[in-house]
């Protein structure tokens, strides 16, 4: 059996946002995406939790250092995201409707570069305690 | 990389239950299920978490509408356990013992119906913070 | 200022229960009570939290050990309630209907007899994470 | 000793914001109030937990039906402001800063207007799991 | 009615320590203090939640601003504590048994003086999710 | 569609540690184990999640008993670990560094002896709630 070792790390951070398809009229954003496509914004308190999948190393009993792994993710995500409105501060989501499933992705995307790659990644988003996703399923 | 996302929604409902075993005698009743075995009942907080996993679609970013899935299992979960005693009030476990794995079978099966099947599907139930079951495992 | 600490001390048990009053009718049993009159009962994980206040002893630096705190609930209130119906199992909710205020008042009453009276003496208890009552107010 | 129960009911909503203060330029502004001031506003999921204090009725064993104080917060409260930005969709904050605690005494001069004066009132807001408010303390 | 308005700030930090009274011999530590006077330590993640009472700056709607108070907290308390042992690494601790009330009486002093006296202070130290205190009572 | 269902248990311990290479000098563990290679050692509460998989029997409708299970990490894991010094009190990390990673390979090591091979296995635990591993992965 491999020696393999799943790590997390949980961060958070607070934005706004609002779901829309541009390429669709008003009544049908608003039948699609109800309450969440209110013009003016809502927010929520996301949770972040990275898993990063990969062999201790014999001299630390670390996989990877959770203090690297926190650094990253606040100096690439968190500083980012952290108290935007997703819609009009951020580039990520010019044109892409911020869903739960879509930050995913995104944050997926712009850890996976930070991360070497003998490690597997993965990250979940809780938009709510209720409503949560994962990247790569 | 296939871009599946996995979306989560988590329920709850407040049920009465008691394990038992028709078949069995009551001293064997007491020695397997213990206190569970009590035959005037006792209850629990479930929390039902559904896992649905597929690829979110380009035009609206959602996997699928977690409203639509918080209703499916509104109408076809949580309004047929929700306040019941699972022994006594359901036909689902009038010959089947209501175990945490039994519940999230039943449960299973009737969101399975409910579900597309080009996404997968998994439920957890949590019994107590404690004790938790997935299904399929 | 007085150097009075408060300590607090959580335990859990499962129950059965029913809402009901026996002088009612089905009818006004049903409206006011609604899912929660299911004759056949319905359950909850009820959290209990002791709160003790007083005056830390300077030896120990413990207001109360909260191991002796636990033993007393374990012993007096947890055996008495777990994996029990409250309305059928249990002298205390014969003739009183076992809303979560009452059944905060009889395991403060129980709890105030075990505990010295030098000690302020209050218990929270939650029937959900969304309902919870404290008694004494 | 009075017979004084607390009665507790939590709630929650989705809403955006931004704190400013119009009668200060944006330098003190940005240096008062840092990223809570950025103008396309961030947002939160608030959770509320409502306190409501008093005798129980002998009839009920109830201080409050826990149903009626969750219909009155939704209809007053929940949907007045869930899935809203405070600042530009709500006369409540058009002129007042949308602090948590300007939010909590808004949400209590609301409810206080709809719950019986026979009883005490008191609102939690949770603006993140590590900032929250009482009112009135 | 007084507009007070209580504001509630969550840290924590992780610390060893062991309880123990030297005055005492050996048998009567272990007797009072069990698995907790183990010479070696042991240690928990400790949750700190100060509770600042008083009325809210008009200007900016904020009691305190919490940023403020999660800063004071930083570099008198969490700073002092966080990754320490408490009997050996700390003064506070040389001649007090760090049991939660010692350590919630500890922390109150210490921010005692960092905060204005014109509101009012609490804390609540969290040992474990099931053991906590609040000083003053 | 295999019925195999898998079961969780949650149990918890306190412990103290430290992180600390041996085969380095004291700058090197310094830089790399930071706050964590305090020579004092610190502590945490460990919550230890079990995941047992297999196939309910049908007789019980259990994969397996949660309190056989909850009884084997009681004797084998709580017992050996709970308010002890993991560098100090233990054989198995007398040469082995007690990372996270670390201790769920231990754990899962004892309690794969103690399991009925027809189950798979897997551990998680929680170093605080922000920082939890799996293994295997």
């Amino acid at each position: 059996m491999s020696k393999k070792v799943a790590v997390y790390r949980k961060e958070h951070f607070n934005a706004a946002h609002r779901l829309h398809n541009p390429l669709w009229d008003e009544t049908t954003n608003d039948r699609v995406f109800g309450k969440c496509n209110n013009p003016h914004f809502h927010g929520h308190n996301y949770e972040l939790v990275i898993k990063v999948t990969g062999e201790p190393d014999p001299a630390t009993g670390y996989v990877m250092d959770m203090k690297l792994l926190s650094d990253i993710a606040q100096e690439n995500v968190i500083e980012r995201f952290d108290h935007k409105n997703l819609n009009e501060d951020t580039v990520e989501f010019k044109d892409r409707n911020p869903t739960a499933e879509n930050i995913a992705i995104v944050i997926y995307d712009i850890l996976r570069e930070k991360i070497d790659m003998k490690f597997d990644l993965q990250v979940r988003l809780y938009e709510t305690e209720r409503n949560f996703v994962d990247y790569p399923a």
